[in-house]
């Protein structure tokens, strides 16, 4: 543990510096025309794991953004340990709500603040960083395989297909993959529940074109006020979602397990204060950690239509557009819930319009043992490095690609994230504590160790 | 009649280029860095107005964006005319709807394509144009005043207080308006009523910052949701507006009043044809005309939350936005309306959000007499110039100026308009056909005649 702590203690300036030059590449996957600089924060990563100590690191093509894939094969006889992450960043906008320039990084009060600082990469820059300290620290216990891709914040549309590819590439014992939070610095947490997403986009026209609301307001159906009405329709009072079969295959936790959840630390009053607000919404019968553990959930993430400049124009819009996710539970089915939302909006669609509902991107949820080899060894790594046992806790957020390694590959995935809540990952002002970046280089050396010992 | 025909036939493509050059000013009264544009436009209409024939013309400055004011005065024995029009228009978002540039104007199948092309640059130009063609042929039956601002397209929000400081100056026998429709080439009409207006802005607070939909998705309230929600709640099954006291000024409309109106030619088949629509929606017990003539409305202008780019965006938004107006009847008060609606949202806001509306711009309906000398002037007109006795409609459009004057300077208003529904004013490729712009100039000079003779 000691040499761990000196080589991060050593190197921490550097380590922070190569990450903020990976932080400056804008890698917005959303966007269609971040070719260029999806590639050099493809090739950067690839370059940055050789350099610390890999046999190989290569820029693989498919049909999307390219995957880095990098190995280090020590013995045989040895567990392998494949690193999954992505080099891909969520959007920056709204840019006027952000304090300092998204992808210029700056530490203001012990926190990196950039897009991409925790999500991914500052999480995913740990394990090279990590790699790094093995090798040169000649304490490498396992085979080591890298592979981040570009495309998580969209779906990752692609990786299915090249995991299928190369599944004799990829084979290896367990994928660890930190792009979750703890709940605090001082009380660690592994994630063993994620949720399920389908993203939708819903088009609702009206008219042909765009009216004036004093000639044809009031006579003609207007798709802003009735993409509303859909809207408010699919959750009840007691906010359930109205979709019919939505909840068929949710599967209920037992009242045992729910009372073992809320063991987990939780002061509602600093969730409020946090965010800002008088008082949590969900869905009634359930608390704030179950609604995002538990539940499923349906939000708007993003609506349009109209005039939405300064100030009047008097229009009655021909179109209204929404973005809506729904994050599913396990068992649901992130398909078929595709399908039960286009069939519910085109049947709710209301008389003087025409509906189009369409999948964005989505992904099954995912639950991790606690009782195999890798859990263990992450907990006992962290017990080390943080000096707390860890606790067992489901996330409300989704990877989706999670549950396709398990189908695809076969091999069982452990979730170390050392994100916390407050990151604000997707947000502006989206951050990083040094000491989570830190301590997670830290960390990971020791998983490897105690993979290595558990797999024995 | 012969000797104005022939005159807007000797003139007829110098009067089209002079409104071309008109229109070529982008004189969008909505945006703050408009005012290069706003003078220029406000200088341009004075000059035309000098070279008409007018005694005097002036750029007046008021508050906001300045009007232009001009006067022949004739014989002090003979009624005063005094022309209000506007030079200011709509913004031309969404620009990508436009098949041909929208401050390049064009014609096309004998219509002349760009914004302003009918409202009000258009109609207000005939005036100028008319004025021309009187004081060419010595023809000027009246005395003539000018009275064109810069802010109908945003309220008038200056202009009340401009009639305020400047009674004597504008003092006339009727206020003369070309900016509404009639109900074709072949059924001409008189606007006999307008709706009042009042055009709102609400903002929804959720969370104190976008964040992770799946961290917190289902256990914080979604202003986007939300902000839905009350807008669904606003109509009832019915079409009725909900919000408490809305209809309590409303004046019913008698029976026999609604067979009257009911006479007047409609094709419901084509006015769904021309919109594309399968079915009009309204408030329940009326008909399409009657929506729109005799009942308020609630339109949602605009509407905005979250992430409304290209690909999927994860994100609970902080907050939601829109723009919503009524069209109200004569006799409901602009001014009680927003605060009805301000008080309204105040008290839906829904848990854990905070809810800020306020007003944009309003103002009252109007009902102009059947019975009085402008009403036959200009109805002697048109039956002259169309061959046709126009037929006295209730539009469902606002000029929330015309009640002002009446209450400030104690003048009516005759609405003698030569739009088209299918004019597409405040849409993308708004137009204006060459035939109603000439036989507006035709008219307007035997409006004159006529009202001086009514008037003896």
């Amino acid at each position: 543990m000691k040499e761990i702590r000196d080589y991060v203690e050593q190197n921490k300036d550097r380590f922070l510096e190569e990450l903020f030059e990976l932080i400056r590449i804008p890698s917005v996957s959303a966007l269609e025309d971040a070719k260029d600089d999806m590639y050099k924060t493809a090739k950067h990563i690839a370059a940055s794991l050789l350099k610390a100590g890999a046999d190989m690191a290569e820029v693989k093509e498919t049909v999307g953004w390219p995957v880095v894939f990098a190995q280090k094969l020590v013995d045989p006889s040895l567990p392998t340990v494949l690193v999954y992450g992505h080099y891909d960043v969520q959007p920056a906008e709204p840019l006027e709500l952000w304090d300092s320039p998204p992808f210029e990084p700056e530490v203001r009060d012990g926190k990196i603040y950039a897009r991409g600082a925790d999500d991914d990469k500052g999480q995913m820059f740990m394990h090279v960083k990590a790699f790094e300290l093995m090798n040169q620290t000649n304490s490498l216990a396992c085979n080591v395989k890298f592979m981040i891709e570009g495309e998580e914040e969209v779906g990752s549309p692609s990786l299915k297909q090249f995991c299928k590819e190369n599944k004799e590439m990829l084979a290896a014992d367990v994928i660890l993959i930190s792009d979750t939070t703890m709940i605090a610095q001082d009380i660690p947490s592994i994630t063993v529940g994620l949720r399920g997403l389908s993203y939708m986009e819903i088009e609702l026209t009206g008219p042909n074109r765009d009216l004036h609301s004093g000639l044809y307001g009031g006579a003609v159906a207007n798709p802003a006020n009735l993409l509303a009405k859909m809207i408010a329709s699919l959750s009840d009072e007691n906010n359930h979602i109205t979709i019919p079969g939505f909840y068929d295959d949710v599967l209920e936790v037992s009242e045992d397990e729910r009372k073992e959840m809320a063991k987990a630390p939780f002061s509602l009053e600093d969730y409020k204060k946090a965010l800002d607000i008088d008082e949590v919404v969900g869905e009634k019968g359930f608390s704030t950690n179950e609604r995002t553990g538990i539940r499923p959930s349906l939000d708007v993430n993003g609506i349009w239509s109209g005039y939405t400049g300064e100030g009047a124009k008097t229009v009655l819009p021909s179109k209204a557009f929404a973005k809506i996710s729904m994050r599913l539970v396990p068992n649901q089915d992130s398909k078929k819930i595709d399908e039960l939302f286009i069939e519910h909006m085109n049947r709710i669609a209301p008389e003087g319009t025409r509906v189009v509902a369409k999948s964005l991107h989505g992904g099954q949820g995912y639950v991790t043992p606690i009782d195999f080899p890798a859990y263990r060894a992450a907990s006992r790594a962290i017990e080390l490095s943080f000096g707390k046992k860890p606790i067992p806790v489901r996330s409300g957020g989704s990877i989706p690609i999670v549950a396709d390694f398990e189908e695809v590959l076969g091999i069982k995935s452990i979730l170390m994230g050392f994100g916390l809540d407050s990151d604000a990952i997707h947000s502006p002002n989206e951050n990083y504590p040094l000491f989570n970046f830190y301590k997670g280089i830290e960390t990971i050396p020791l998983f490897y160790r105690y993979f290595a010992e558990e797999m024995k």
